[in-house]
């Protein structure tokens, strides 16, 4: 098993995350995050959410219901499709993309007539199998709604983007017309994708959170960029080259500093909730593959078994104009005397995918085959794990008093008293738990604890009282003793 | 202009929340949250989330698509609908509760042929036009989406419940088998609203945090039942009384232990959101009022103008055998070595209806005409606001100094400098601050600040290290000073 077939096992095991619907026989393309995985995912929200937050951004929520007269002047009703196959013979249906991979094509093909073109000239096979697919025909990625009760369409939304932009200029009145403006919005967005696969990788219904910062082209706002890590960038024009931010906008290889800013902001929350440096790169979009709203994308990619896999976009793009165009209501805000359209650098972060990413990162199996999921202390479900050695001699109740004085500063700590202590160090283990506290006899007479170090699987002995008045995350004894295992 | 007019204007001029869509000529029954609306709700979201999770609560997270099969078990597909009116000159539609009441009539009718032959032998007029109505119709309350790409429908929820429900063998087996095992979830519901308006009330996109108790019928889990509160309550069968919860379930008023436990909790939970004591009751459903899917419902109704609106029901629902019959997977579990099945105690909070409920009820106009919202200090989306007296000799330095110190404890300190300083307060009082902190000549040499208090307008003088050592809310300096207020 590759470690994403390992990771989908212990997901739907311990509860992070399965198939929704399984007991009606599934419906593909959908998943439940269970009582762990929710845990997970708002430790990722939250990083992501300071990253913003703590600048100064600010947040709306707006439904993912939208009418139609939106997404056509977005362009999302006309534009946002895919062009799909569907076998002669076994009716599997799949994007053109994955099928002329699979027969060897690396040909990026936009257009329907130039698609049938290509698949009356040369052979191209069912994935599944093996039939020579003929036609290709377009599939539109948006649900439709028919109202039942008004005329008109509505659509579930693709992006959350849009909800920004047709309130741009109210927001722009309550930031009292200051630029760059960071506006962030975290929410459901959905695709229905021609062939939905890989967990939490490609889902129909996903969870975005997308930041629009909208800025005067050209401007330099962040004049002094952060130098910040060497970090792998592939242009479009070249080869791969790892550099940090600010040398690469200096030589041209980011040609917005205001881009160059937010792939170093994307960095660093990628390596926050747990996804390893040497796996994360930055790569530009060639022309072809740009969403039909964007000019320049870099997508930031985490490497996951052997694929490199789109995990956030940042797109540069011009939404606000089109807007302007279709409702006649201005979008302009003065700067320096005169009127300007600001232009809109989005970063776009798919929660699923860190998730899924972090997730395949940390996941270890030591020498004795088990399991440790090796996610950052602050991103893990629960901060420790309390644990009596034995469940007699008074250990229980002392262990369940400590773990009650343990959540009141702290709410994510776990309680487990059965089965052998090598086995419930094994489960918190494969939770990722960073650490565990066992109480023995010594602890009674004592007021110690042995705290075992998930990672290392090395133990320490540190007081309860400590335990109790400086929480788990920050306490100063296990801070001293993370330091001897570097 | 009543309460609810002038929390729907101030919402919308400070950026709490706002009819979506406004420049695409909006779209009835949809609201976006504004900056302040988002920290107000996500406050409202955290302390309904404690209230659970604090007890050793479960949370999920699954889709809002559906597919059919689910919503065909729970009885939506056939029996989620309102009975509505067309007016035949002017079109407008409603519920025919809504042109039956406004005709005065009260009787409830839930069947098409009856509501035909009412409307031929009384005269119901349209609530717009005054023409005469002959003629009601059933009117589907889910939003259907039509698959495209594969067969059958697929529905966006009216509830959360669901998704719970047949997860509900899986989610037990990670809780070991115990029961009660209570399963929260916050997420989006819709409902296709025939007459969708009031603000926050109806929407067609509302969020609900739903919570699933699973119970052993008949068992007293909560033996000990806290007496709480004297809360009114109007039970279908008599006259409004005031009790404890207690007193209520030992005398028969409230039928089940497990209920009693709810509205209690409920009722706290409202309150502490800014909901008034004297604001709150729970009435029990009648008969003719029961979702199809509920034995016994009481609602919790807050008082807003002059009408008392749902804005809680605790259901008592027995969704699990169905989703047994209808697709064989067993959900009993084992108790005393017999084969139970489980019935549910449901909370589901409407938490846009909190959200407008605590603004109604905070809302509160000085004699000099000026507008404060009240709202709990914890539940306010700033704790505080730092001014300084003038901008310059140095204050406005050592204020954003102080200010930038406050922010490492507290993210949810404001800043202005701009106006008056009396504008100042009179924005922040607007928004529900409840502390103004000011910087004035003295703060330089003496390292204090005045701290002004919202709803008594008072003022005391604090030391500035009080304040980053301690913080705002929680703050020994303010918590002395505010008991001086009562």
């Amino acid at each position: 098993m590759n470690v994403y077939e390992q990771v989908i096992e212990l997901a739907k095991r311990r509860g992070f995350f399965w198939p929704s619907y399984s007991i009606y026989g599934g419906e593909s393309g959908f998943y439940d995050y269970g009582p762990l995985g929710v845990l997970l995912k708002d430790n990722v929200i939250r990083t992501w959410k300071e990253a913003y937050v703590s600048e100064g951004g600010i947040m709306i929520d707006t439904p993912v219901i939208v009418p139609e007269s939106v997404f056509r002047t977005s362009g999302h009703i006309e534009k946002f499709s895919d062009l799909a196959t569907e076998c002669p013979k076994c009716h599997n249906r799949e994007k053109l993309e994955t099928v002329m991979k699979a027969s060897g094509n690396e040909n990026v093909i936009n257009d329907e007539n130039q698609a049938n073109e290509f698949l009356a000239a040369n052979t191209v096979k069912c994935v599944k199998c093996g039939t020579r697919i003929t036609k290709a025909f377009e599939s539109k990625q948006m649900f439709k709604i028919p109202d039942q009760v008004n005329s008109g369409n509505l659509y579930l939304r693709p992006e959350t983007a849009q909800g920004i932009f047709v309130n741009f200029k109210l927001l722009n009145t309550v930031f009292r017309g200051k630029l760059p403006m960071a506006v962030a919005q975290l929410g459901k967005g959905f695709r229905n994708e021609i062939s939905p696969r890989q967990g939490l990788l490609r889902m129909k219904e996903l969870n975005m959170g997308e930041v629009e910062v909208f800025v005067i082209p050209d401007k330099k706002y962040w004049k002094e960029l952060i130098a910040g890590d060497e970090i792998k960038l592939v242009p479009k024009t070249g080869p791969e080259v790892s550099s940090d931010v600010r040398s690469a906008f200096e030589k041209g290889i980011i040609s917005s500093n205001a881009m160059a800013y937010f792939i170093n902001k994307t960095y660093d929350i990628l390596k926050n909730v747990g996804i390893k440096h040497e796996n994360i790169r930055f790569r530009q979009q060639h022309d072809d593959e740009l969403a039909h709203y964007s000019v320049d994308t870099w997508d930031a990619e985490a490497l996951l078994d052997d694929s490199w896999v789109e995990v956030v976009g940042i797109a540069d793009r011009n939404d606000l104009r089109k807007h302007q165009d279709a409702t006649g209501e201005s979008v302009s805000v003065k700067v320096d005397d005169a009127d300007v359209i600001p232009s809109i650098i989005e970063p776009a972060y798919g929660i699923d995918r860190m998730v899924m990413s972090l997730l395949m990162n940390s996941f270890y199996t030591r020498e004795n085959g088990f399991k440790v999921l090796r996610i950052p202390e602050k991103i893990a479900p629960y901060h420790a794990a309390v644990l009596p050695l034995v469940n007699k001699d008074g250990l229980d109740l002392l262990a369940k008093e400590l773990h009650e004085k343990l959540l009141l500063n702290d709410p994510y700590v776990y309680f487990d008293q059965s089965g052998s202590i090598g086995k419930r160090y094994a489960r918190q283990d494969e939770i990722g738990t960073p650490y565990c506290i066992t109480l023995d006899h010594d602890s009674a007479t004592e007021k110690t604890v042995t705290v075992r170090e998930r990672d290392s699987t090395k133990q320490t002995r540190i007081s309860m009282d400590s335990l109790i008045e400086y929480g788990i995350i920050g306490n100063p004894e296990i801070r001293k003793f993370r330091e001897t295992l570097q």
